[in-house]
């Protein structure tokens, strides 16, 4: 850990070098807080996320085999679609990035229990890593999550607490955290670590195949657009390149707290439950999202039930085992293919479809 | 397709250029063929097996994520255990490799409809696969089969033929392709596809870390082991390493035809049906099988289902989501520590937990 990173708030300035505390979010005024470095972007020898350590607060304690996932490209009517196959991580999705940075922080700071609230994806990537790097999972979880999630975290051995309602949850796990302080609360939604994460997504796409000209990325929490954003703009600002993508965020249409952040109104349409990974109704990270699509002269698209079906099962045809919110990416760029002639565009595929196709 | 490669039959001689038919098994005497190549190894530009393209019969006609799996290493009591992450392939299974050669092969050739027999790992392999190679997938599978699978299948759109038992299945599907001109029969027990698709594990571990001292390996018809031990003799035979694995088979004590054939008789033991993957009473490689262990001074062990669990349950433990019968091999090494001592010993994990873990 490097004094060169440090925590910092962008709404009241709150300054503080990385590596002794941890923060959710910020002591002095509760905004979601960054991590940011004066390091050099390199890449260095070894597997998966350490190959970026330069610029990582943390490096992964332990390498299990996220990252490097493939890339494969794939000429669709005229669009170069640059699919990055982040379902076929560890644990099945693009969360394990982000789990490995933050539990590695959590293992060195020396707390003992992981605590988030989460059913899905990331629930089961930090049951995962939590056992691989001796900390005991506890997750608070809605009542109504599925029998099938539920499962595969009892089966990793996470103490499941069933909360009210998935609002609920995220009072119950703040309260849990605040008597048990062996207790490390990843606030995924919050935690700048998933972003760093995602960044990582960037760098192997630039060190395979360079920038494209689009990224079009799903948003729940926003965690992989921002980091899709914050790795594109570190090679950027360093040098390396000197193209931006426009950055594309995809929402459904019941709930899409970015397209009315960005354009004021809320849009009508077809309900949109099958993503159900990205209904995220009150992102941490609202401002940041709406600022990095703007910056990248980017723009939000909503999709509903009927497309992002439509899309999973194309995904699928073309032998992509992915889960429906994976989706709602390609949903969008399905539409948008007249504009998008003779670009390159990077659609990340994010979860796996063998968590739940075995119980449909 | 070049035709430095040939069909070849180890005993009665059968030899014919290799692009311009299929078989399954030799059309004069009925036993497994050989695809043999006088082509130089080397190593290509480009993504997944298309890499080792010089010593492939048929190059993949797409690429959709096969290969380059994570290789993890672990120092574990003294023994150098080099995990290979095959359940991270795209239909969660190292199978992908072969059915990726042998369906290209199948489209190469006009076919248009694939069938096998198999309900497990390599059925889902073989839907996923034809879904995005355009062929028509047909599958005969027990009627016992789980029914989490069977959702796996339809859901991949695989016309799904229920026989009343695995025999059964394998009766019912020859002739249904005698029936069925079309119909290209993958077999994957007897294909030497599949032994070339697990030889690139092999080239992509040499590549990566050289050579290790030992393989062990869970056999069920075999393709892993033979393809494992083609893999590293091609490497030996053309002069780019002088040292050869020992090669460690894998059984359980309910199904143990190569301990049977290599030691004379059966050993007891407690029943084995945690490790399903593997409970293949009549391996068509038998005797190849049984070469390759010599050969290499190898050796084969068999495991149990307490051992199975316990080593199913430690490696999940350890990050790895792997299915029971990926554990085999790993309950074996186990038994095997005192041994290893200072020896390096790759062990392919070979199938995803999320296929079954959702329904357990």
């Amino acid at each position: 850990m490097e004094q060169a990173f440090h925590w910092f708030c962008r709404k009241c300035g709150f300054r503080e070098d990385f590596g002794r505390s941890y923060y959710w979010k910020c002591p002095k005024c509760g905004s979601p807080l960054v991590i940011s470095t004066g390091r050099r972007y390199e890449v260095s020898k070894g597997r998966g996320l350490a190959r970026y350590k330069s610029v990582l607060p943390v490096t992964p304690l332990k390498y299990m085999g996220e990252g490097e996932t493939p890339l494969v490209k794939v000429s669709e009517e005229g669009v170069e679609v640059w699919f990055k196959l982040e379902y076929l991580n560890p644990s099945g999705s693009f969360k394990d990035r982000g789990t490995s940075l933050s539990l590695s922080y959590a293992r060195k700071l020396g707390y003992t229990t992981v605590v988030d609230d989460s059913s899905g994806n990331t629930a089961i990537s930090i049951s995962l890593y939590s056992r691989a790097l001796g900390l005991k999972p506890v997750l608070f979880i809605p009542r109504t999550a599925p029998e099938g999630k539920k499962k595969i975290l009892r089966f990793l051995g996470a103490e499941l607490h069933e909360s009210e309602s998935r609002g609920a949850a995220s009072v119950d796990v703040v309260e849990y955290s605040r008597s048990h302080p062996e207790a490390y609360y990843v606030a995924h939604t919050w935690s700048y670590f998933y972003v760093i994460g995602a960044a990582t997504i960037a760098f192997e796409v630039f060190e395979e195949a360079g920038v494209p000209d689009y990224v079009i990325a799903p948003v729940g929490s926003g965690g992989l657009l921002l980091g899709l954003a914050h790795g594109f703009k570190t090679l950027l600002e360093q040098g390396l390149t000197t193209k931006m993508p426009r950055i594309i965020g995809v929402q459904g249409y019941s709930v899409q707290p970015v397209n009315v952040a960005l354009k004021g109104v809320e849009t009508p349409g077809e309900e949109s439950w099958l993503a159900d990974g990205i209904m995220v109704p009150n992102p941490p990270r609202l401002a940041e999202i709406v600022d990095a699509i703007r910056e990248s002269q980017g723009d939000v698209h909503l999709v509903g039930n009927t497309e992002v079906r439509e899309a999973w099962l194309k995904l699928v045809d073309q032998g992509f085992l992915v889960e429906p919110t994976s989706a709602a990416a390609y949903a969008a760029l399905e539409r948008l293919k007249t504009r998008l002639q003779g670009k390159s565009v990077l659609v990340p595929l994010t979860g796996s479809g063998l968590k739940i196709i075995p119980l449909m």
